[in-house]
């Protein structure tokens, strides 16, 4: 673990606890199944970046209440909810080193515990009595949705463009962190100035961790990813190191990164003589500056806040989501 | 067709034309597939049951506002994602004789664009400004997941009671109806018992539409049915014919029943052999009773309304409900 991670979570191990709580709490009394699938995505190691993010904006704006960290979980929920529909989507495997929902329970479960987990987190949205706290949900959900139906469109298509996969990562990603950020910002009764801040922030945050999540796909083990190596490739998804190698490559070269993109069944050494390529093309160092600079972006947006403890925590969670290698 | 609902159809012709109009409308400007995949579950014959009932409830609380029939198309979207994720779980083939829509786009589109619909729907219904109707919305969606997943978890169990079976079908169906009647007694500010009326006629009429609904399964053609006959039974849906002859009949006959609804391969003469007990054991005739019961239940409850117009039409539903041939 590094030591921004460990500084970060020694920071934060008091909301964590009392999120953690609130996640197992809200799960309700359902039918048995629902909470055992629910509890293997929920309970599975995540990182609850969503719901601290919304407690700690919520901080900064000068809100104190208890309730945020029990409302705070509605993103944990919308997540998992995504999740349990992406990987079946996906035909993914692992996810966090465990067996995925569905190759578990089924695909038919998988769907519908993403269906209730949906609606959960909306009648726990709704009883916070803010309109505007819904319109937020609806929003984010509805770009997920059409975020992940863009995405999958474009599966497998090496002519997918900077821009149109900017805007599938905003769409199914980023906007759910920019959510988080902007109902903690209206929990407090922040100003615009202050609830903008933090939109700003979030989206930033978002898309820079997505490309972050999508650059791990290169650059990790196996191991510490908790899933396949190659697994956004096999999965046909085309993500920004590759984008923009494919752009600069010689001719030959991209007509090769084609058939390895192409190919469902790629071997080990086709990924790695992709990777050379994504090296030499200067895909991994592009992605990693488009990155930094959106987490430039998102640090800079907390300048509208005076110096405190929960900004510090934000600034360091922008590091980390940079910086981060699992 | 039948006198009762060509009469009907007159009567709620004009009402009809603005929902297809606002449901092709608020479909929106949105990326290609979405647009064909909900426009296939959405245009294909549905008989806008729950919108109707929405227009007519407001309508009979003095409501007169065209802008309810914008917002009445929530519950067919909220209909549609239903069913595009259930036709997908139930391995259908057809919905109203077509090609079900995961079966031409794939599983995964079917299960985004049921995602997109549900997320479209909780977007229009924070339009309307009413915590209470998005607190109704949210809940029906909840209380759909939940029956689905007690639905699928009970498939094949030739001991589900008929308590079991009244819950899942309120949760699944019902409730949407009774929601749907509902927010339109809320959209006309009605009085608490105007909108205690409207939840009782709907719960009850949904009740009795998915016991009727699942009697068709066992009597009508397959032609009119659009779907092939014994689909419940090759799904393992258990339904009230079934549960009832099932407990009335003589052991023998018991176990040559629960061989058939045991076999997935079920022949035709398997077929018509259940039928012939469902017959000879009372249970067409009981599943009849306790729908017309239903309607009874419903009709009873527009008591507390004088005479309209309105009224007669929401009376005909309910007789419709009970007699409708597909």
């Amino acid at each position: 673990m590094s030591n921004l991670k460990h500084k970060l979570l020694d920071e934060v191990k008091d909301d964590l606890r009392d999120i953690e709580t609130a996640l197992q709490e809200n799960l309700g009394p359902h039918i048995d199944v629902v909470r055992q699938v629910a509890s293997h995505i929920l309970f599975s190691g995540g990182k609850r970046l969503r719901p601290l993010l919304l407690v700690l904006s919520s901080r900064i704006c000068g809100y104190g209440d208890d309730y945020v960290k029990t409302f705070s979980i509605v993103f944990e929920y919308l997540h998992a909810a995504t999740l349990l529909h992406d990987d079946l989507i996906d035909s993914a495997t692992l996810r966090r080193g465990k067996p995925v929902a569905h190759s578990v329970w089924g695909n038919s479960i998988a769907v519908l515990v993403g269906d209730f987990l949906l609606a959960r987190s909306l009648s726990i949205g709704t009883e916070t009595g803010y309109l505007k706290i819904i319109k937020i949900i609806a929003d984010v959900t509805e770009n997920m949705s059409q975020g992940e139906i863009q995405q999958l469109m474009r599966k497998g298509n090496p002519d997918l463009s900077e821009a149109e996969y900017m805007e599938i990562i905003q769409r199914k990603t980023a906007m759910l962190i920019q959510g988080t950020c902007r109902v903690g910002a209206v929990m407090a009764d922040a100003s615009p100035e202050e609830e903008e801040a933090l939109s700003t922030y979030g989206l930033n945050l978002g898309i820079a961790f997505q490309i972050a999540d999508d650059l791990l796909d290169y650059t990790a083990d196996t191991k510490s990813l908790g899933k396949e190596l190659g697994a956004d490739l096999r999965e046909g998804k085309l993500t920004l190191p590759v984008i923009c190698s494919m752009k600069a490559a010689a001719p030959e070269h991209r007509i090769s990164m084609e058939n390895i993109i192409k190919n469902e069944n790629f071997s080990v050494q086709d990924f790695e003589t992709l990777v050379e390529m994504l090296k030499k093309y200067g895909g991994l160092v592009y992605a990693e500056q488009v990155a930094a600079k959106h987490i430039e972006n998102a640090k800079q947006a907390l300048s509208v806040f005076g110096d405190s403890k929960t900004k510090d925590i934000l600034l360091h969670i922008a590091d980390y989501a940079l910086n981060r290698k699992e």
